[in-house]
């Protein structure tokens, strides 16, 4: 059923590829702000270097250099404690998930996830025959004592599955005190925990959080993290962060999927982290994505009727539109690609279906005339429809 | 069991990392044949060309122009009539592996393949929780009588997995008859083909055989090529073609696998097929390993006893040595490791494991006289070995 709503999904954005359409559909990064000739310039000095090293079989730990910089990035930001051996390169977070399916998951097992969550992360998980319990979130996020009550009575739940920074689709952030617990929860149950990160360095205001990682104590917490949202998502580079023992399952996991990851690519992302300034490079991206958010957000407040709730996320690329019961998104998505404007109904991110009355905006792929216009049009389409269905 | 093996594989490689070891362990092209300059100049051109867009998100299928060529090129020299939707790109033709296990094999089903056959194969369709059956192979490679048998009183098998030309590890090839058959028997059973034809473009000799995908009327037959042994490896790039049915299954388990594969990568073969000789390319590698096989089988027949057998490959990487029955090619690792010379026995690639007297020799990666001095190395200890074994 996932496939089918990942089909689904393959649809809206084939529509979304003609020119004239608004899309807010989409989960990718503005490419205006990906540093081509910095790449260009990067990729030709590693292979004048390194030459066919470059171009060779490599480990599939990853290029060392690489998980250098990773580790210490994370242990600067997220309050872990890590080195290169507690990190994989992987084909983006994406792949981290795959593989945690493939290390953790058997036909039958159950995974805990956020209600609603990422929509490829059912994908991935579902290819391994699980089945998914949603736990109820708020906002901020996940309910605890929901998720206790789940742990203390369930049995087969081997994965607990949560994206607690900037979620998708929701945008909303976990509180210190829920990512303290989570941490609590999974030694108490012995139960892994994946904390997916992609969008967590894209923060347009607030105090950055610790990471659910930096609170575990036992080694059952793993963590994926991503240079698509702030390098570029073309290269296919991110990393699966766990326990020695753990990555080391990974590693042999991994060589049996695909052996490595691009050895240019990992070696062209080190040789740019070493020259350029990437934080420099993130707040470039931050004061864009906060613009679009801003005007995102504005326009929602103008022309949505008061009787809905959206988030208004502290970063990352995500809105999320809760409409009144009862109305859903699906035929008001009709209605805005004959208007050329897309977006995904929020259904789509519930594993269990039958949550229909959402949205999810993406904000960070286009300039803000064309926002304006596209939440304007969808503004109209639910206000026309809500009256129609009154 | 294969993941311990695999790792096994690893331990030796780690050995032979060191600058002094002669190695024939690995499966690596020659390093000093890679087209650097070349890539260097192509990746900048599609940069400047194609700017942002070789840098963010593309389809799933991979890059339509690379699919195009791929299409063509196997038309063309592989007898089949395929165009661009015949084809996944994937992360070498590992992951068409992979996702084929994921694609067909559930927990408890089987896998038919040669004895003996492509190690990480083993590790890739084993994650999928199937058994193996080995069938016996002979100079021609697969017993299609022995195979035939199986298929017609076996249940629950879901794949044969075959590679038909230069096979690894044995480097030997699959008589047409044997081809056309195979086909006959995936179509008259409904059993899938997997031919995996990582090496077919590297023939030193004799003369090029169509694909068992040709042969195929009924979409049984899928096929997996590489641009690892005729561009470089590290690229990761490789292709799974089959019927356009079940490659849409295949790009559906893809997306929720690692959405794609690098665009640039994809994009800078493209041109790279586009300004330059590939053709001429490949000829300059044929003419380096075939002079290389040729000093490896010259000192195979000069430094071993007549008491072994041998394969003289007509292309690819790899030749395989017999050693007789009972004589084990562990110990004999052992000594040889010592005297820093390393292959990989040949016991690693039965699935089911207990043929120990076999040697798996890639004369691909060393230049002619470090293969020389190596072979003599191992004919020496073998001789020495077998003299205190009897």
């Amino acid at each position: 059923m996932s496939y089918l709503k990942a089909s689904e999904i393959r649809e809206i954005l084939k529509v979304t590829q003609q020119e004239d359409v608004i899309s807010f559909a989409g989960g990718l990064p503005a490419p205006e702000l990906f540093p081509v000739e910095e790449i260009s310039e990067i990729s030709q000095l590693v292979l004048k270097e390194a030459g066919t090293k470059a171009l060779q079989y490599t480990t599939t730990e990853g290029y060392a250099p690489l998980r250098e910089w990773i580790a210490a990035r994370m242990n600067q930001g997220l309050g872990t404690s890590l080195d290169k051996d507690n990190i994989l390169i992987t084909h983006g977070s994406q792949q981290g998930l795959d593989l945690s399916g493939k290390v953790f998951l058997d036909e039958g097992d159950l995974v805990l996830c956020e209600s609603p969550t990422y929509l490829a992360a059912i994908s991935a998980f579902k290819s391994y025959g699980c089945s998914f319990m949603e736990i109820p979130t708020d906002e901020e996020e996940m309910d605890m004592d929901a998720l206790e009550k789940v742990l203390s009575t369930t049995s087969r739940i081997r994965l607990i599955y949560v994206i607690p920074t900037f979620q998708n689709p929701t945008g909303r952030t976990w509180s210190l005190e829920r990512r303290k617990r989570l941490a609590e929860l999974s030694s108490q149950y012995n139960i892994a925990v994946i904390e997916d990160n992609p969008y967590g360095e894209l923060r347009f205001e607030g105090e950055p959080l610790p990471s659910v990682k930096s609170f575990d104590k036992t080694g059952y917490v793993l963590y994926t993290g991503s240079f698509s949202k702030i390098f570029c998502p073309g290269f296919r580079i991110g990393w699966i962060t766990g326990d020695k023992e753990i990555i080391r399952k990974y590693v042999l996991v991994k060589q049996g999927t695909d052996l490595q990851c691009n050895t240019l690519a990992q070696m062209t992302i080190a040789g740019y982290l070493e020259k350029y300034d990437i934080d420099r490079h993130i707040a470039g991206i931050v004061e864009v994505y906060k613009k679009r958010r801003d005007v995102t957000v504005q326009c929602i407040r103008e022309s949505f009727s008061d009787t809905i709730k959206f988030t208004n996320p502290e970063g990352g690329l995500f809105t999320w539109i809760e409409l009144p019961e009862g109305v859903s998104a699906r035929p008001i998505l009709e209605k805005c690609l004959e208007k050329k404007v897309a977006f995904v109904p929020g259904g789509s991110f519930y594993p269990g279906g039958n949550k229909e009355n959402t949205l999810r905006i993406n904000y960070s792929n286009m300039p803000i005339e064309r926002i304006e216009r596209g939440i304007k049009i969808i503004g109209e389409v639910v206000k026309q429809y809500m009256k129609e269905s009154v």
